[in-house]
């Protein structure tokens, strides 16, 4: 649960906002998503496109399937009990850090141009904290949410993210998803939740109304803010990555530090900020930034539809990798629901429009 | 797994056969199979084919689920202790009269033609003795395959079946499945067992080499029994479909009369044919001998992949049934498998090669 707390609020946390009605238009030039690229044949004008696809793509699997491994790890380990604000907050920090310092290279590299100049407009900036604000209300539910369900059934519940991720993305960004597409994005959400089922899985289905309307609330709040923050890193798409990173992040940061103010105030000025964190806390902050940047990357260079299938996959690869470091069990649920997401991956890449 | 065994016995048992090599060309010009009929545009001069198919197949999976509602029934009203093997005889023989009984109507209707004649070739008739022969021996193999699996465990492996007689339909029949299709079929295997796992289910992969291997070599010979029959039957497109049946049926009875030897001598001698027959017995065989004719008549106006999603699908209501019949309650994994099994139909439909 502290994992999944820090998980949520980090990974697709990246503050940031646009004029979502200007990208609906330019949207449609943005090559569609891809996630079995290797398969298909493109023209060499795209193989540029498509090999850094790949490579976020990779990046950000590899990093999340590594995310719950020291989480793993760190409960072996035994309770860790920081203040997960101020993880937060930090991650926010050296995610910032870690756009300027790559800024500075690129501007002595190229020199200062329009495009990857820091200073920026009102106009720009101003969608900027919508996100952010977005996934702070969302954090801020998830306290009352286990008012009526318990945490393997939040887990369950949260695969309802794929669905409004899919929904939003039709709706907001106006790209279209084929019908075998969308089979494979239900499929996504049956496959995982199907490789999660355990003996008490069943317990989600007597879910009372108010949880279930507001697990679909959280569902719609986390699919709008990275839905939302694909709109506003696509509507300049020659703009910088780096420099729309650091404004996000920027306001990661502020929206944080409220977070902190909120929840964690009296923990913090007691016990102080860095109060519990250990070696295993680093390096969860340090993979958190990284793959906070990774999903920045996808969403410029590929899509929400690419970073949940993405994300879903690297859930799987982690209960693999579990089962050497860890001897982790497989349940047959899991080979059941792996092999219905990689049967949704499949159709993802061969429902492709034309 | 009283119930199980009839079913197994029954359901796809109509021992048939015929010179594949000759179907192999005119299977292409047999209508390729889909469950989905209603959402496609069909040419006029199809329609009647469609229709007939649409009837066939609804009647399969209303008789199949009402099989099984059958089998929870008799379940509840305490054990059923009659031999299983004169049961066969008896559905084997109640469809080769139904048989007769509709040749006898069409004879006074239409007269006796060169398609609806009783009378057969050593050419015709010489393969039909082989489906009975292989579900014998499936028969008998299954009484030691319970040495390496339990009875939940075997339920779960039987979903086997519906990979190989894919595989089996694509090799035998030469008929293609598009990618598409194919990845529907993965999905009905997945869907169907993930509506059954429950938690025990776990066991399965607990299962031994021989264990494994008599549950794939039980699955060829049940999906390759139910392919040689759809081959035998497709191979005189324009012979009455209750002259074929009749041939089955009748080598049916003859095999179903050695299983009784072997099985269940001794019983039937010292305690009657009849003996812990009830009313539900004379129900369920009754319902046995309509699916089977309805088996025969999806082969004959369809194929194996619409009976396979038909069952499957029965399956499926069944459960739903049951919740209001028997109060059942269904699980968070039935709910999963069986949209997995929805959007598996809908690929067979969606994925149809033009």
């Amino acid at each position: 649960m502290e994992y999944r707390k820090i998980k949520d609020e980090l990974q697709d946390d990246h503050g940031v906002a646009s004029d979502i009605e200007s990208v609906k238009g330019k949207s449609h030039t943005v090559a569609s998503s891809n996630i079995a690229m290797a398969t298909l044949g493109v023209g060499s004008g795209e193989r540029v496109n498509w090999k850094r696809k790949g490579v976020v793509t990779c990046a950000l699997t590899i990093l999340t399937s590594s995310q719950a491994i020291l989480i793993v790890w760190s409960k072996r380990a035994g309770k860790y009990e920081y203040s997960v604000t101020t993880a937060n907050f930090l991650v926010e920090t050296l995610k910032c850090a870690l756009s300027f310092l790559a800024l500075t290279r690129i501007w002595k590299n190229e020199g200062v141009t329009d495009d990857n100049r820091l200073s920026t407009t009102y106009d720009e900036v101003k969608v900027f904290p919508i996100p952010a604000a977005l996934y702070l209300f969302k954090n801020l539910l998830q306290y009352y949410i286990f008012a009526y369900v318990d945490a393997p059934g939040y887990q369950i519940l949260k695969n309802l993210n794929i669905i409004s991720t899919g929904v939003l993305y039709r709706i907001i960004l106006k790209k279209k998803l084929s019908e075998i597409q969308w089979a494979g994005f239900i499929l996504l959400c049956c496959g995982c939740t199907t490789a999660q089922l355990n003996s008490n899985s069943d317990r989600v289905l007597q879910t009372s109304l108010p949880g279930w309307i507001m697990a679909i609330v959280m569902a719609l709040l986390s699919g709008f803010a990275g839905v939302y923050t694909e709109a506003i890193i696509k509507k300049r798409p020659s703009r910088n990555i780096n420099v729309q990173n650091f404004w996000l992040y920027v306001f990661g940061m502020a929206f944080n530090a409220i977070a902190i103010v909120i929840q964690d105030f009296d923990a913090v000025a007691n016990k102080g900020f860095f109060h519990g964190y250990s070696f295993i806390t680093v390096l969860m902050i340090l993979n958190h930034a990284l793959s906070g940047i990774a999903v920045s990357m996808v969403m410029k260079y590929a899509d929400n539809i690419v970073k949940v299938y993405s994300t879903s996959v690297a859930m799987l690869l982690t209960a693999v990798v579990s089962v050497f470091l860890f001897n982790f069990h497989l349940s047959l649920a899991f080979f059941l629901g792996s092999t219905v997401v990689s049967v949704s991956v499949y159709l993802h890449s061969a429902g492709k429009l034309r």
